[in-house]
């Protein structure tokens, strides 16, 4: 049994999972880290890290920038596997990581979901193979209408994980509409759709002579990115010191 | 039954509607026009359509611009209905089309096919409830890498059904990467994916709360645009004077 | 303005309308009802409908078929129009619910998704249109994997309509593995795939010569219910007494 | 540039393989074989194999049963490689293929297209992390109306090559309306659509919490076993007697 101390344990994302651990008999949250205190947990909560002296295996850290050197510093200290989920960090953060990470196993992602990641290993696959036999790749996000950037981070790190397959790297073409002319060899179409509430959906698609093969993923709430960090932080339990992000868990 | 004469009936369209009529119980062909004798079929062929004394119930011509004028003369003198398949009309032909439509019944559209005609009309139904209900709508369209305009001209038919039927128009936006905000709620965003030998895909995409609705076509080949000129012949036969078009054949 | 009692207000899906009313500039909720007070709303609360003199232009329920009865009774004195979105009821209830629709308006529907409510409508044109050209109709759909039934309700529903619009009747096919023979002309295929925490997605296939339509409905979460609940009611508002179902909400 | 003997080139296949090799700078077909003399290559054609003393690198076979000895035996002879695409050998000819295989190189797979032979090495890997972290597998296949055996040999081989990467093999459902219960943790449920002239359609649907995954593979025509043929040749010239299939020929 994995047991893991959940910083940011009040949190949106940290009351998902504690749900995805509930249902998941290899791990169990031994303590729970938060400032506010207005909900009841089956675990222990203390209001900083500092304080919980409770036995554990490793950390998931889903709280907020300011909280972030204070997990550090308590996992380099104790030597403990922590899984940063925490986004916006400065640059000085980010060197203190690096520093943890001499100390402790560390695991930073760009992108959490399992599936995502998984998929990223995939299309490396499928664009050596493809790309050699003269397949064409494009790439359609959809997303929700308040999302402010276009095309999705996800979707430009999944063109680049297509691009770092291919013998010869392609650009990357966003509007059709402005050029009248045959499709270049050597680009990838990125389009992004908006619209409603779409929580995020990513297709890759590969189109050669008489053939389309597409990899789709959808996610349905931002819940994946909390089974991701527990199936990190199952993976990261135990391991040495070092850095670590989502492709090492997904181990092929 | 509905006998037919098929202009044009040596071309690659002329030879998939003749298939396309062999099967199909409720209509014949009754003779071929073809200056190009180089083909056997189980009709009699004529070399023009002057020459051509058989009685028929309809024309369908799937032919070229030089050979239209023929048609439609020969058409208007005897009455006979005629569905007009060629493309790349003079504007000068385009009049002697309207001219001819004073004697007989002549159909012309934008797209033969009778899915994307049907998928119109079904459109501007969504579209007036889902608009109203807060639906975004976004249009992919898929194609081959050799297509040279971008959206097509499908792409920019379905989205101007949509907007006929909602209450503000909306504007189209074919490239969301150059901005960074969120979705206008009058805009149709327009992707265009280019790959492989892709025929033809349109998705139309209706995006509201939690919920979205999607109509698709799909073309396998260009044989759906014969489909459609045998389905219109079968309409037109009989039918007053006039012009007609595709929405006319798909009575609801 | 439509002002609205929530009957139910504090159960989860009279916290999902209330969200939706929010942001709705065209309706309110001026009284809300619900046994559980636990829950701070921006309108007034009382424990049961009797308490409730505030004036409205419609109910809608949402609650348990145990408060039903005491709904259909408040709103049939008083004139005002109910939605009734609770299920389960009694055949005694639905026999009292026909009563009250003497008095007032009452609008109940099987599904009170707008999107699935407005495929039923558009899928009866298309049968017409495609059935008659010799498409085949084919439904596939997802749901998760907690699901007893299969295939869906609303995947039999669609069924139907499609059924219905068609001159003649097609039988269902649950399974094809069981013969070892070509696809019968009169039947509809229906599919049911079972995985993962998938809310719920219908496919409606009308396949052709080269050509396939494809109509798909995917919901998110269960607030669709609430969101068609909410349009629903505006459009009861003010309706003469009656049974009324989703199927008049999308006025076409 | 490879070498190649188009063995059946006046065949529909050999002629789709004609027209491939000719838009291919990598290959050339220096001779064809064919017992029907009526089209005109750009290559010479000789009526059969043993008349054939054109030097080459490989034979590619898309002919019939009963050539197939003939040209097992011309390469086992000449120690050239050869791509045997030719279905229904018997069980003699199988065991006479295994006897050539250990003179010259053999290919011979169930399946020739690339995109499906990629799909199969991609889905083990998928299964090993998605089957590991508890997602279900579910495959949806369409084909046309006249296809007799459901589901297709190709939706089975796809299942087989998830199955082989589990911990733990599943059983397959064809069939879930037929019992009132949710789904089983070791199943692989597969759903067969047929309508119109759908050429081939395969989806395979990894369903976790909240994330769905599907790899789609699209036939546009039978085209593609003659691409994959090609570059099974290309790969094949060159190489030690022994037998290889398709999976050999995607290299990760």
């Amino acid at each position: 049994m994995v047991r893991v101390i959940m910083h940011g344990c009040n949190g949106k994302m940290g009351q998902v999972i504690t749900r995805i651990i509930e249902e998941d008999p290899e791990v169990e949250i031994v303590a729970g880290v938060d400032a506010y205190m207005g909900i009841t947990n089956t675990y222990p909560v203390v209001e900083s890290i500092e304080k919980c002296d409770i036995p554990a295996d490793v950390v998931i850290d889903f709280s907020n920038a300011a909280a972030v050197d204070g997990v550090l510093d308590y996992c380099a200290e104790r030597r403990i596997p922590v899984v940063l989920c925490t986004t916006g960090l400065s640059e000085t953060q980010l060197q203190h990581m690096e520093e943890a990470a001499k100390e402790t196993a560390v695991l930073k992602s760009a992108n959490m979901s399992l599936g995502i990641n998984l998929l990223m290993k995939l299309l490396k696959d499928a664009a050596k193979v493809l790309g050699t036999a003269g397949f064409d790749v494009e790439i359609v996000e959809k997303h929700h209408n308040q999302k402010v950037d276009a095309p999705s981070g996800t979707a430009l790190a999944l063109a680049d994980s297509v691009n770092e397959a291919l013998e010869e790297a392609c650009t990357y073409n966003f509007d059709r509409s402005k050029d009248r002319k045959k499709r270049e060899k050597n680009e990838i179409g990125i389009a992004a759709v908006r619209g409603g509430t779409i929580v995020g959906e990513h297709e890759v698609i590969f189109a050669g002579t008489d053939e389309v093969i597409e990899f789709k993923h959808t996610a349905y709430s931002k819940a994946i990115f909390g089974k991701g960090a527990v199936e990190a932080a199952k993976f990261l339990a135990g391991k040495p010191a070092g850095r670590y992000d989502m492709s090492d868990v997904i181990q092929l």
